[in-house]
């Protein structure tokens, strides 16, 4: 038996000069020879002194090796048993690499899909001097767990950017920084539904990523009526709150009427009903000064969601909300007790906000993206007679209506060329009532500015 | 009437020569001039005409301010009718400020409450350098909405270091980046929910937050026994789920005894339950070695947790799971669709990892906490015989046994003296079964250097 143990000493391939020392090396061979199965449960291994002679080591290494390996639960030494394999350490080979894998799925040569801005544009080396002068600013217990509500410079920050470029009227105190926009909706779906809210009225088009959040927390979800004015919301009677993007429908491209707008807050401050508004898209309008928030004609009633997603980039995961002060405790007790923002991050986009970064990058970005705009209007009027391009002249995404009855073959054909596209279908409500239209919806801002002008073409050739 | 408005024209403060040209400044104007209620509801507004002669402007420019002010709910244009003040834009002004306040408490002098590292130390030169060089080397579609389980590289990096340093077999594929341990926790404990487990056994000591989010999840959560040797893992028959701090207890310092590590293999294995292993500061041993991962022996039924809130700092909100392959696909579900972790801090990890800057971090820490150690036990062995230092040289914080009956005083004389302590009945159990323990819970590592030694000096004034 004691022969075999030379076997095992040479198996063990010992490097006495590996970083972590003789006793380290000695005890991580052991635990792969158990975990691999070459020292099989139950075996009992040589005593300290022949193994230590085998491998020319000191004893004592060897005896502490073997110590971390039964406080570890690899060995089991017993007075009079010496010291065996564990009878538990074996596990199955099957377990190993068993777990599913997601693997990114094949990128199509271009994509148009909306959602996204230009990532290529974001703004890295402002970005990194933004978080130079943030890390070099921040007092050293900003890296402690954080207020739940986010970094004070942040929502000081966010509260005057959103009064002066989106009509917002909130304080830092009422701002809440999420993780993104979804972390937000998530979080106020929690807080209705604890607050006894049943329902939560839908516009006829939007994200089924959105209403899947709210029916997550037992919301029904009814969708509003939509007509050739936009989403309708004066059939708000029983929902207990609405989301709605005032804004810019996403999709359709329409801002909320005026009297419609009007008809919600009166809704709000009748039924003490709240509104939700999502201003994904705020910044970007291109032929005038955008409309001013809702939440700034009832910041007692609407919640408002912001986000760094669309004039930054999604992968920030940096979103706000400016909470009426009647909701603002909830809201902080639903999002939990320890933020779940990373602090650097918000130290730096409240330093990208001041520093005026932030206003440049969006004035940059507009320019970019309404050129792309127009691009896209003039090919399609071109080359597409057919084709209309509608909604206002704002945002990342455009929709164009099809004729009846092709959007599904559109699609297909674009995507058999490798240009990944989304149908207004998509968009949809189930249970919209209005008359399903065909059209797609072409996030414009998508590509990166080399590929632009070969996403375009590719649109072009499968359009009718 | 029409005398008013150029009043009205002078209260506007207009500045033709602003960032936003005239029409901006005149609606920011009127808008303001609503707001604050100096255009009461119901008002009609000069024509368009009228104000423009009285303010020396094009009438355009004023028409095109009426349009955007109606359009946003403040304004109200009717035929006949003329442009008023709506009726619903003032707000009442208690609504200002009225959100709740959260001042940040008053800072004590010292602190030594355990659960946060050396802030003062976070390597802030190497990690804006590595972050420097992860977003130079990132593809810019990774800035895009994430996959939920987190950015590949970070999991990489992790399941290579998590192997190395701690034992943990793990795959990139099963590993899920988190916002800290308690997002962690909170996600494991609706995953436990949905699976139908009704009970998660915790230790006697340990932190209140954690069984909150378990008992939020309607989860209960009975104490294991804890005797001399520390927690009992042997009475866990009924339990879905046990959550242990097995490397370092939490807070009383004992690694988990080889055959109770044993023991709950065997269980997890013999039933079917899961064992959350909190390994929050397995980096930090100091005399040895440090015990590995239980996870180790038993992949397929240990949830691994770690977090950057120890080795680095809370901020970062950066913390990791290396799941078993059967609940890897629910806990990403559980998550949720999009990544709650901002990309950047993911591939700044991941770069810190992956150049050696993390295990630099991690050795340097060791040195300045364990030398914090040693001169704590020094000063207590020195001045305070009556007080004995309990638990292995290791992790951030000591148990500092007192004399029965004394742990409210000395926390109280620490106050008065503005040096805030945590005591152990602090981190009880409220079912706990063993005899109450008077202790102070010292968090050596909280201070920066700076203040160490005045922490220090105030702690030995204030014991028995």
């Amino acid at each position: 038996m004691e022969e075999s143990w030379a076997t095992l000493g040479v198996d063990l391939h010992l490097e006495p000069t590996g970083t972590g020392g003789l006793r380290r090396g000695l005890t991580d061979a052991l635990r792969d020879a158990v975990r691999t199965g070459r020292l099989a449960p139950g075996i009992r291994l040589p005593s300290s002194r022949a193994l230590a002679a085998d491998l020319g080591i000191a004893r004592n290494t060897v005896a502490e090796a073997y110590a971390d390996l039964v406080a570890e639960g690899w060995l089991t030494a017993r007075q009079g048993s010496g010291t065996r394999v564990a009878e538990r350490a074996a596990v199955p080979p099957a377990d190993r690499g068993a777990a599913p894998r997601h693997r990114e799925p094949e990128r199509p040569v271009h994509s148009l899909i909306p959602g996204s801005p230009d990532l290529a544009a974001f703004p890295r080396t402002e970005w990194l001097k933004a978080a130079r002068r943030a890390l070099a600013a921040a007092p050293y217990h900003a890296l402690g767990y954080g207020d739940p509500r986010g970094r004070p410079e942040l929502r000081t920050a966010l509260a005057g950017y959103l009064a002066r470029v989106r009509g917002v009227r909130t304080d830092p105190e009422a701002v809440l920084i999420m993780a993104g926009f979804t972390h937000a909706l998530r979080v106020i779906a929690a807080l209705l539904a604890a607050r006894g809210v049943r329902t939560v009225a839908v516009e006829s088009y939007g994200l089924d990523v959105h209403r899947g959040l709210l029916q997550q927390a037992e919301l029904a979800t009814p969708a509003l009526p939509f007509d050739e004015l936009g989403t309708d919301t004066r059939e708000l009677a029983d929902a207990g709150a609405v989301l709605l993007t005032p804004a810019h429908q996403f999709p359709m491209g329409t801002p909320l009427q005026p009297d419609r707008r009007a008809a919600v807050v009166d809704w709000a401050r009748r039924t003490g009903g709240l509104v939700l508004e999502d201003d994904y898209d705020g910044e970007f309008r291109y032929d005038r000064q955008p409309v001013g928030a809702l939440q700034g004609l009832a910041p007692d009633r609407v919640i408002y969601f912001g986000t760094a997603s669309k004039s930054l980039a999604p992968g920030l995961r940096l979103g706000w909300m400016a909470l009426p002060p009647s909701v603002a405790e909830e809201a902080v007790a639903a999002k939990g007790g320890t933020d779940t923002v990373g602090v650097l991050e918000q130290l730096t986009l409240a330093e990208f906000i001041t520093s005026g970064a932030y206003d440049r990058h969006v004035r940059s970005s507009r320019l970019r993206y309404r050129r792309r705009r127009d691009a896209l209007a003039a090919s399609v009027s071109a080359r597409a007679p057919e084709v209309t391009v509608s909604g206002i002249a704002a945002g990342l995404h455009a929709v164009l209506r099809l004729p009846p009855g092709m959007e599904q073959s559109v699609i297909q054909a674009a995507a058999w060329q490798g240009l990944a596209l989304h149908g207004l279908s998509f968009h949809r409500h189930p249970q919209a009532r209005a008359e399903p239209l065909d059209a797609l919806v072409v996030g414009y801002a998508t590509p990166p500015d080399s590929a632009w002008a070969g996403a375009l073409e590719a649109l072009c050739r499968v359009l009718p």
